[in-house]
């Protein structure tokens, strides 16, 4: 059986069975023409949208249905996090082939309600439709934050210390495993890692919540994009240590093994969903607090230069390193 | 040159140089991860989103970008009018094709900033991906509302009227004309009305704001399938007089000289964007004051029924109708 065999109602309803009763804040839920939805006294509300399409951003013949949903709703929970907002609701539009399997729908939906539960986040609704092509997951997440813990890119002041959450590089080194297809029980972290990638809404929270960082962004289109976005936005210039970068014993391994640029791939690589911030020197204090409670570990891996370029120095794993930072990441070019 | 051609930033300029500046309640606008916008006092948020996917709601051989553009967000604000909110902002999530030529793209952001000028409504943020098949356009639109403003598809009762705001039948008639591509000079305006269809944002928002209607839903898959559904969640039943039913002189020359069953077509053609409400016969005087204001007809088409079957009698243009509804347009089956 595929979606083409059931009615947009009954997809409705079976997207419904996977979701938790609507929280008494939702005035009017799933069903109307529009959700209605109280404000949050005293905050903001945050906005962000973005999707993702089939042989563009994930390939079916190696993403498990449960991952689709998981990553449409991920790059979202991502953003809000880059922001340092709290998730609270989000919307879904769906562009189904014709073809598509009902469980394989039903599956996508459940790897999204999974994630939605997780983060104590809301759908209140969406919108179902054909696709005359490939599957397209479109997700606006609705997130809130108080005025002063908002992380812009544009708050970054020369001298200050950059810092990642988590590791880098180990989507991209899962993606290629994953596109070669070959057995390798010790990729199989990395894979996980790029099927689920674990947005970092606690550590954005923090960071906004205790004023420690002066500007923040997520890495989805890599390290040296999302270096090169706050700098400009910033006004500043960022000088990268090479030896500091947090890469995963696997990840190192595997762009090795295949006489890869390690250092470049890493600052390349897209879909890692860690967030990427910067600290003023005196604010270290209020860092070790977050540091404490953020769960994932928070990694110095440069400074902030009064002068506007953009380099990486230093010594990987016995290669030296001199050179501006790479391009990221372009869907379009 | 194609969008192909481009950076996602280039993009991103483009369209921004179509917009006017943000307002003072946007705290973070485009260009960060997320947008950040101030809650309105004493009002309810309101979501919606809808795509519209090529080759499903949308043909570019008859469709120009601009009318695409305009569609995208028309469909958006006839919810949000459905629910008797103020347009507020939007968020655009564009899947592009790499084909699609670079001015195509400007003049369907143009036909999109176009109708959100006239609405008042800002253009908050989105996304933009290579799609690797259609042109979609995904378009999530936030409104505000008193709490006692807000229409549902809920509060119908038997006996209450049952109204719809302008005609009916136009745009499928203008689908029709268009898809046939023989010139008629009398068809233009059927036409005009299929490829810009003009949400009724005004008459919600009257509706709501007088407590006027007891239910309101917009049209979007045919006037049948509104008064299903606004039936079905209000527990009554309805019967329309088919001698009542307002359709333009051109829509049914159209449908006549097709030999089509007028009423049929009227019922159950989509993408009108109207708006079909009801009405408790003691609060006919308040519909009067929105009536002087709507900018558009309102015509009292049936009655609510405490018997729950959906019917239709009267006489059409000598047709003599005595029917059980019929279903609307699905996308999917």
């Amino acid at each position: 059986m595929t979606v083409s065999d059931l009615s947009e109602r009954e997809l409705i309803s079976r997207l419904r069975r996977q979701l938790p009763p609507a929280p008494p804040w939702m005035t009017v839920g799933i069903g109307d023409d529009a959700a209605v939805v109280e404000t949050v006294r005293n905050e903001l509300d945050v906005f962000t949208v973005d999707a993702i399409v089939e042989g563009v951003h994930f390939d079916r013949r190696f993403t498990p249905p449960e991952a689709i949903g998981h990553r449409a709703l991920a790059v979202n929970l991502s953003d809000l996090a880059a922001m340092g907002a709290t998730p609270r609701l989000a919307l879904l539009s769906l562009a189904l082939p014709a073809s598509l399997p009902a469980d394989e729908f039903d599956a996508m939906i459940g790897g999204l309600a999974a994630l939605a539960l997780k983060h104590n986040l809301h759908v209140a609704g969406g919108n179902l439709t054909r696709s005359s092509g490939p599957l397209v997951v479109d997700v606006t997440a609705v997130g809130t934050i108080k005025r002063r813990g908002v992380l812009t890119r544009a708050g970054a002041r020369a001298g200050d210390e950059i810092y990642v959450t988590g590791s880098v590089g180990g989507a991209r080194a899962g993606l290629q495993y994953l596109q070669l297809g070959t057995p390798d029980e010790g990729m199989a972290p990395a894979a996980q890692r790029f099927l689920y990638p674990e947005p970092r809404v606690r550590a954005g929270l923090l960071l906004g919540r205790n004023r420690a960082a002066t500007a923040c962004m997520d890495l989805s289109d890599g390290l040296a994009d999302a270096v090169r976005q706050v700098a400009e936005a910033s006004g500043v210039g960022a000088r990268l240590d090479a030896a500091a970068l947090p890469v995963d014993p696997e990840t190192r391994r595997w762009f090795a093994s295949r006489r890869a640029d390690v250092v470049a791939e890493v600052l390349t690589g897209g879909d890692d969903y860690e967030l990427m911030f910067t600290v003023s020197r005196k604010l270290r204090g209020r860092l070790r607090t977050v540091a404490r409670h953020a769960g994932v570990p928070l990694t110095r891996i440069g400074v902030c230069t009064p002068e506007r370029d953009l380099c990486i120095s230093g010594t990987f794993e016995g290669q030296t390193v001199d050179a501006p930072l790479p391009h990221g990441f372009s869907h379009f070019r």
